[in-house]
This record gives structure tokens, C-alpha cells and sequence, in this order.
């Protein structure tokens, strides 16, 4: 008997008739002789409509009394659920955030798990009930409060859950029918992707991939969780997320993969994800003398901002200036630029030049490792396309560039293409996605 | 400094404006030099639309499951509103019922309370702040899960927390402006009662009146808990409904009332409820030896139903048969009539006989102990009206009639004038009321 944890977003289960679907699918799966755990988000835009009431009553909510308000939208969700299991004869509980041991520090709507306890999930298992569990929320145990995960929290708490239950496989079920090698509804071309390492899929969700959060795809990787990301519309197999083998272990190299297809046949690019939350700060005329970089970045990192791509052109000789330029979300833009120009002074830079009209392309894939050309072909591609590349950055297993926001998708089409990623048909795509 | 505890109905939080209002109104509460608790319904017609949904998913949902969606509601209201008088600059925290320890039974929808631990209210009334506790909801300590307290349960909450405070009184809010001498929807002329013993507000709310819940006044009553029901919409006083002192006790008798008002201005009666919600079942030819009524109302207590009046005919001497009638809530008429059927044999009845176009009639008041003629008033003012009574029934403080149904607000009219009620304006009267 297999345990599998299975995730359905707020789309998933927007109506009556969603979850009563979604309740039919999780009995199918029971029926199937697995034990299965389900982590719930709202229905539908139920959670925006609950932050429209708050921001009614007053525009800055208290965040302790926002969690308390946004945890009603699971809380019904997942009733609803297990009241449409049990109609169809099977047993199933609800389980809140506290109630499923989702214990979290008291960050109020970013809190991050520190310990999962789920033992009545486990007893629910164990006496043959079907476990519902809230996504998105938990509690502290220091003051007793509820707390809520932040954007995509209902991944985190199933990839949590299936790690803390030694879960086989955690199902992400979403409105598309996986990961895509772009976003379908640029690219109508873009294949699903049957099976991508974790580290790629990292790279991709944190080059604006949005099936899946960030954070449950480092959860899955630390806690060797194995993902499976598909449609909760059909049954076709989605896209599974493996865990590659540590590199210190050679003699069992790739086996996941090895599994499912040889090694010949792997593509070399695993997807193309485009941007268009970042802004790009550059300070010029910094003096090209050692630790200004540092102390630039201390700044920075002292806003709190994340930063993304940095560079840093060749210093022109005549003046021993140099410009620097970085990344970063455009709502961060703000704060960092004020940051910056208090200490002006102190670092010594001429001016700074803000630019939220960028857009940002990143080709992931493990296989661009041992193969010199990709990059050449990339921007090969994009110069016929006639798109000026503004900076580029590179890491084992991506390369990213900027380009201006207007022409990334024509970028995105033209790369899809140049590395032979269109499919046949054109992908069906749904709307909306869950939280 | 005293301790209020206030408890807001749905009416009175239907929507963000109201929440404000209802916020600003504790606030004040709080400025005047009062620690503050508060117990809050769901908004509206929240819980409705919820149960819509569970009835859409489901026929018969699930107890457990029906009792976590429900309690949403109120995690909504009490959250809108600690947000809201935060935003007033007063510290706010909201409690769900297992947070304010209101520990109850494991009976979902109509579970009772057991214990009541409120620390972390107490806590957080100790630290200045004011706490808004989820109304209508408890926990088992057994099982962990949720539960609800069925109808009236908000009232039950804030008097249970009253009495567990040992608070200096339970306003109880509401849509109108307190309890009157019969419901002035039927009666434009009621009057609005200033101050009525537990007991009588006990017996109006047994035969109809629908303001306060008779659960959360028996409570009230057996924990010396004062309530002052009163309207969300003014400031107006409200009324008070005060616990006579133990009949034990003769040199305290009546300190309440004589402390407000002389004992000669007390009215004889209090006031006159009206109910519509019950039948008349009548077991025809019973033998008339002893037992019989005791063998009857055996079978009747086993289905859980509550019966009301009770009315035996004299026996025909010539038949040896008698009639025994009682009334019922129609929704337990099924149900008894199928009971007694299966052992009408065993009985010895002849027959039954079930009306359900009746009305009751109560006219309620201390004063009526030591006044004979009372009833004489009741009978003659029913007579000259031209309205027919079918069954009597008296308590030390309470005459209660059966007529037909299309007659019973014309009695009320007709009985509240009789008896000097009216008043000489009409009351104001808002729609619709919380749970």
C-alpha cells in the first residue's frame, strides 16, 4: 500500500460541483488501495474576497487578526471536502493547520514551518479515513496563534506533509497538465515536461515558472520528496519532479531517470521561463577600488530586497569607474533605491538609474553543462530575431538574460523553437491558478 | 473597573460598515474604564449560505465536517472585527472557542459545554487588550475536534464567559431595544420591559419570545449571571434581566428590583408571548385506570421529544375512556404519532388525533402569585373578543391558552390591552436576528 499526498489548488475546488470532482478523483485513488492524504486551499477566489472585507474594515490589517481571517477560507474548503468523501462512503477528516502539527515560527503570513507532528493524520491513516488537510496555514506553539505560509503555502504544507509521513509521491494538482518547457499560453507549442530534476525545476519556478512555488520545490528537494505536478481536469500523467542523486555518490548516478528512459534521449534543455516582476537598479560611477561591490550589497541586503542577476561591466581605465547593475523585484525597487542614495556619500558613486521596463529569459537544463554551444545558439537565435540582449548571467545549469519587457515573448518563441522544443499539437490551457 | 462582556448577533456584523460601527461601539465600552470581552455571531447570513453549500456538496453532511465548515463564519467576523478596532488604535485578539477554552461534549451541532478556560482571555484582558471570542463554537478535549452549540449558541458563549469572568454583566445585542411585553411586529403598542426576573424572561422565552435563547438564560440564571439585552443600533437602555434572590433567603428579597424602582410601580404582569411552532396531538379513548397517562408519556419520552402542555379530560363515568392532549414542537408531530401507533395496542387507545393549526397563548408575570384574579382578566378579555381557548395551562408566574392559529395574534392584541401593556407609542422594530 502506497501513501500519496495530494494537493489541490484553489481553481480545483472553486464550486460545489470542483469538489465534489475532487472528492470522486481522491476516492478513486483510496479505491486503489493507497492511503491518502489530501492538503486543501481555498475555493476559488474565496481568500481574495476575504482580503476585500479586510481591507473594508481597515487599509493595514493587524497580521495576527489577517491569519485568523485568511485560515477561514481552507477551513471550509476542507469540510466541504471531507463531507463529499463521507457522502460517497468513504471516511474522512478535516484537519486544520494545529490539528495536522504544522508548527511554524510567528511570522504572521510568511511563517516557515520549524516542526510537522502530524499524529492524528497518521491515526486518521491508521483507522482507514482519508486525512483533509488545510493548506496553507499552521500555528506557533510559542504563542498559540494561527500563522499562514505565504504565497504558495498550500504546496509547502502537502510537500511538508508527504515528507513528515514518508509520503511515496506528492501530487500537485493543478489547471494545467504539468510543467511546460514554456508558458503555453505564449508558446502554443510548449511540450510537457515528463520528467525534470528538482535542481532544474528550481531554476525554472525561480525564472518565473508559476505551477510551482519556489519554496515546496526546495522543501521536496532537502526532504528528497518526489513530485508529481498535474491536471486535476484529466488523468493524463503529469510532470514528475525527481531528486537526482547527490554528486558524492557516482555509483548510483541518475538512477530516476535512468528508469523511465535512456539517458540518450534526455533532452538538453528542459524549459525557457520569462519574467516581468524585476527591475533592473544600475549605479554608476562607482570607484573601482576593492569591497565597493560589498559594500553596495550590504545595503542592499540590509532592505531585505532579493536580488537576482549582477553585473559588473569592465572599469574604463581613463576614470577607475565602473558601473554595476543588478536585479530585483520591482516592488523592492522602492526601498532599495532610497537605501542607496542615504549612502551615497559614504560609497562614493556618481548616479543610479532605475529601469522597470526590463523582461528576463532563463533556459534551464542539466544538460548545457557539458555541452560549450548552448549559449552561442542561444544568443544566435536571438540576434536573428533582431532582440538586444542587456545582461546575462549564468549558473551549472541556466543562462539567463534581459532583454526589454516588450520583446521577451517574442524571445520565448524564438528560443523554444531554436532549441527544438515545439511539440506537435498546441497545449490546452485552463485559467486561474490556486494559492 | 468593571468587567462587560457584549455579545453581537449576526444583524449586527452583516457587513463591513457594521462591523466599524459595532467596533466603535466596544471601543467606547473600553474608553469609559470597562476591560472588555466579546462574544460575535457569524456575519449576516453567513452561516445560511454555508450550509447552501454543504447541501450542494451533500445531503447529510457529515456532523463533524458540518461543524468545522460553520465555525468559518465566526472566524470571519471576529477577525474583521479585532482588525477593526485595532485600526482604532485599542490592542484587540481574537479567540476561537478552543483558543477561549470553551470545552464542550462531543455532540456536533448541539454539543454542551462542559468547562469553561478562559486564560488566554483572561490573559489578554490582564495586558490591556480586548478579546473577541468566536461565538456558537467549542472543542472536545476527547477527541480534539470542533464543535458548535446549535441554536443561540452566540448567546450561550457570552454567557458562559460572563459567568467563567465572573463579569459584572452580559449585554446581550441585538436588533431590537430589548424585550417588550408581547412582539411588537403584532402588537405596534407593546412596551419595552425596563428590568424582568430570570424566571419570567424564562417562561417568555419557553412560549415564544424570540430575543434571548432559553439555554443562555437557564445559564445565566444558574450562574447569577446579569444580562442586559439591548440594540446595536442606539444607546438606549435595554433590559435587564436579573436573578431574583433564593427563596431561602427572605432578608434579601428582592434587592434588584428595589433598588431601581419601587415595588408598587412593578407591573403585575411582565409580558404575553405568542407561538405558533407547535401541534396538538389527542389520544382518544383511553382507558381511564391508573398508569395509563404514565404508560403514554413513556413511549412520547423515548423519541426525545419535548411536550409542552398537558391537558386530561374528566372521564365519561359511563365509557370509562378519557382524552389525554399535550402539544409538541410540529417538528417532533411524526415521530410521536408513528411511537404511539406501534404500541396502541398495548395502550388501549382508541384513536389519535393531531392538530397542528393551533396557537399558544402565555401571559407571563410574578405579580400573578398573589393576584386570583389574573386568569378571570385573561378568560373574560379571550371571551369578549369572541375567541375560542382549547387547552389551560398554569405555572406560579404563567397562564397559557391554546386557540386556533388565525386567532392567536388577535388574542395578543386583545390581552396585552386588557392587562394595561400598551404603551403610548408604538415601538421601532428593525429586521431580522443573529443566532
Amino acid at each position: 500500500m502506497s501513501l500519496i499526498v495530494q494537493k489541490y489548488g484553489g481553481s480545483s475546488v472553486a464550486d460545489a460541483e470542483s469538489i465534489k470532482r475532487v472528492a470522486k478523483r481522491i476516492v478513486e485513488t483510496r479505491k486503489a488501495g493507497n492511503d491518502v492524504v489530501v492538503a486543501v486551499s481555498a475555493m476559488g477566489d474565496s481568500t481574495d474576497e476575504l482580503l476585500d472585507l479586510a481591507h473594508q474594515v481597515t487599509p493595514i490589517p493587524a497580521p495576527r487578526e489577517l491569519d485568523m481571517l485568511l485560515t477561514a477560507g481552507e477551513r471550509i474548503s476542507m469540510a466541504l471536502l471531507a463531507m463529499s468523501i463521507r457522502s460517497m462512503g468513504h471516511d474522512a477528516r478535516s484537519f486544520t493547520g494545529s490539528q495536522a502539527g504544522m508548527i511554524t515560527d510567528a511570522r504572521h503570513g510568511q511563517a516557515r514551518i520549524v516542526d510537522v507532528t502530524p499524529g492524528r493524520v497518521r491515526d486518521a491513516l491508521d483507522e482507514g479515513a482519508i486525512a483533509i488537510v488545510a493548506g496553507f496555514q499552521g500555528f506557533n506553539r510559542g504563542t498559540g496563534d494561527i500563522t499562514t505560509l505565504g504565497r504558495g503555502g498550500s504546496d509547502t504544507t502537502a510537500v511538508a506533509l508527504a515528507a513528515a509521513l514518508d509520503a511515496d509521491v506528492c501530487e500537485i494538482y493543478t489547471d494545467v497538465d504539468g510543467i511546460f518547457t514554456a508558458d503555453p499560453r505564449v508558446v502554443p507549442r510548449a511540450r510537457k515536461i515528463d520528467r525534470i530534476s528538482s535542481e532544474e525545476m528550481l531554476e525554472l519556478a525561480a525564472n518565473g515558472a508559476k505551477v510551482l512555488y519556489i519554496r515546496a520545490v526546495e522543501y521536496a528537494r532537502r526532504h528528497g520528496v518526489t513530485l508529481h505536478v498535474r491536471s486535476s481536469f484529466n488523468n493524463n500523467e503529469g510532470t514528475i519532479v525527481f531528486n537526482a542523486p547527490e554528486p558524492t555518490a557516482p555509483d548510483e548516478a541518475s538512477p530516476d531517470r535512468e528508469n523511465s528512459e535512456s539517458p540518450v534521449e534526455e533532452p538538453l534543455i528542459a524549459g525557457v521561463a520569462t519574467d516581468l516582476s524585476e527591475a533592473k537598479i544600475t549605479v554608476v560611477g562607482v570607484p573601482d577600488i576593492p569591497g565597493k561591490a560589498a559594500q553596495i550589497f550590504n545595503i542592499v541586503a540590509k532592505t531585505g530586497a532579493n536580488i537576482d542577476m549582477i553585473v559588473q561591466n569592465v572599469s574604463a581605465a581613463a576614470t577607475g569607474l565602473t558601473d554595476i547593475s543588478f536585479t530585483l523585484p520591482k516592488s523592492d525597487g522602492q526601498t532599495v533605491l532610497t537605501a542607496l542614495t542615504v549612502e551615497q556619500e559614504d560609497v562614493g558613486y556618481r548616479g543610479l538609474q532605475y529601469d522597470d521596463q526590463i523582461g528576463k529569459l532563463a533556459l534551464v537544463g542539466a544538460g548545457m553543462r557539458t555541452n560549450a554551444g548552448v549559449s552561442a545558439k542561444l544568443f544566435t537565435a536571438l540576434y536573428e530575431a533582431g532582440i538586444n540582449i542587456e545582461m546575462i548571467s549564468t549558473s551549472e545549469i541556466r543562462i539567463s538574460v534581459v532583454t526589454r519587457a516588450d520583446t521577451v515573448n517574442d524571445a520565448l518563441r524564438v528560443v523554444h523553437t531554436a532549441f527544438g522544443l515545439d511539440a506537435d499539437d498546441e497545449a490546452v490551457v485552463h485559467g486561474g491558478t490556486g494559492r
